[in-house]
């Protein structure tokens, strides 16, 4: 019974897999980059977008938004006034209330996006520390947002989510001497797990750190297409 | 093919909750009250346990805790201190790394519980605010924590752990000042998806609100025998 069990999960990954390859190979072909955004719920991960793309946004870069939520579209209508275009795909219509997004349900959103007009999509996932980063689905890169107001130790608890992004965003920088949050603690926990990461500290509320932020996600699309 | 997929997780289901309520009826057995404490990462759970446990605790009343985490012993660490049992279950071995405790893998962590020397036992679930919801343990009853630097809105997308609580504790009172939270919009975002359920205001930094609290839980046994 074991080993059925094991086999069964192992299909569903390849499954994942093999979707994630269809959606890259679309994307690719639309010449557009993908961003998948992860964290936990309330890291600010939404407020970060709103910021980063109001006023001039990311410049000449066309961005797209794909925004991931078990049920509602409380985060889509607070990206609508931006002008870019957002789509709202949520995981409990025909998903299960899924907690994360899979290479499938992106898939079935894609119609849903015009990708022949943007050149970086950012996919906001269910705000979740765990499950999102078991799934790939067609992104060229991830990045994290962790917020200073949930506790320095989370490297150390949630690592697979720290260890497969390419870049940390440590936000709410606002907060940090109201919270125990030590900056020293924190880069320990993540350099014992994905040591090296790049990562940013912000805050989407005074607006510090967003300049270099927007500059890496500008930069995303040359980086991805000719890397180092 | 859709009705077999539909089947298996019903059976999935179904097998949880027979395990639930073997687990229930061994705390019954032993005269064990179950409080399965629910939130996001970073909400502050552990903290509040460390605060409510210190001391004179709750009392009389002799507690247990079991910690769930993905990976790691952060947790129970810092409560090993506390002169109660603390059991740390992890989900990542044999349990593929799950994003919540199932009524199964606490069986699992029985054996490792002093059923006979507790009253109560306390269940820190993995932080998530989607799946833990999901899955009855064989608790009496849950308790929800949730941070206002987590925003407002959280009840609105995060419905289902909202319903199936019992207690609401809003913690980290002391950040209300230095972030964008109302209280009124997140008890109206509450009160849409489980209207009128019990609710705290606490701070586990400073100590407000957390008399009530320890009230709540020390009364929980007799409220679970004899309810209204």
């Amino acid at each position: 019974m074991h080993r059925v069990r094991v086999r069964v999960v192992e299909d569903a990954l390849d499954a994942n897999n093999t979707i994630a390859r269809a959606n890259r190979a679309d994307f690719d072909r639309h010449g557009v980059t993908v961003l998948n955004v992860m964290g936990a719920p309330g890291a600010g991960k939404t407020s970060l977008l709103e910021r980063l793309l109001a006023g001039d946004g990311l410049g000449d870069l066309r961005v797209g938004v794909l925004e991931g939520d078990v049920q509602g579209s409380l985060d889509a209508d607070r990206l609508a006034s931006l002008h870019v275009p957002v789509t709202q795909l949520n995981t409990d219509a025909g998903f299960g209330g899924e907690c994360h997004l899979d290479a499938n349900m992106v898939r079935s959103a894609l119609p849903a996006i015009p990708l022949g007009e943007i050149d970086l999509l950012i996919v906001e996932n269910v705000g979740n520390l765990v499950c999102p980063a078991e799934f790939q689905i067609g992104e060229d890169a991830r990045m994290m947002v962790a917020s200073v107001a949930e506790g320095d130790d989370k490297p150390g608890k949630y690592p697979l989510m720290f260890r497969t992004c390419e870049l940390v965003v440590i936000n709410k920088l606002d907060l940090l001497e109201h919270v125990d949050f030590s900056l020293d603690r924190f880069d320990g926990y993540l350099d014992a797990v994905n040591p090296g990461v790049e990562r940013m500290r912000v805050s989407a509320r005074t607006g510090a750190g967003l300049d270099a932020l927007r500059a890496w996600m500008t930069a995303l699309p040359t980086r991805v297409a000719a890397p180092a």
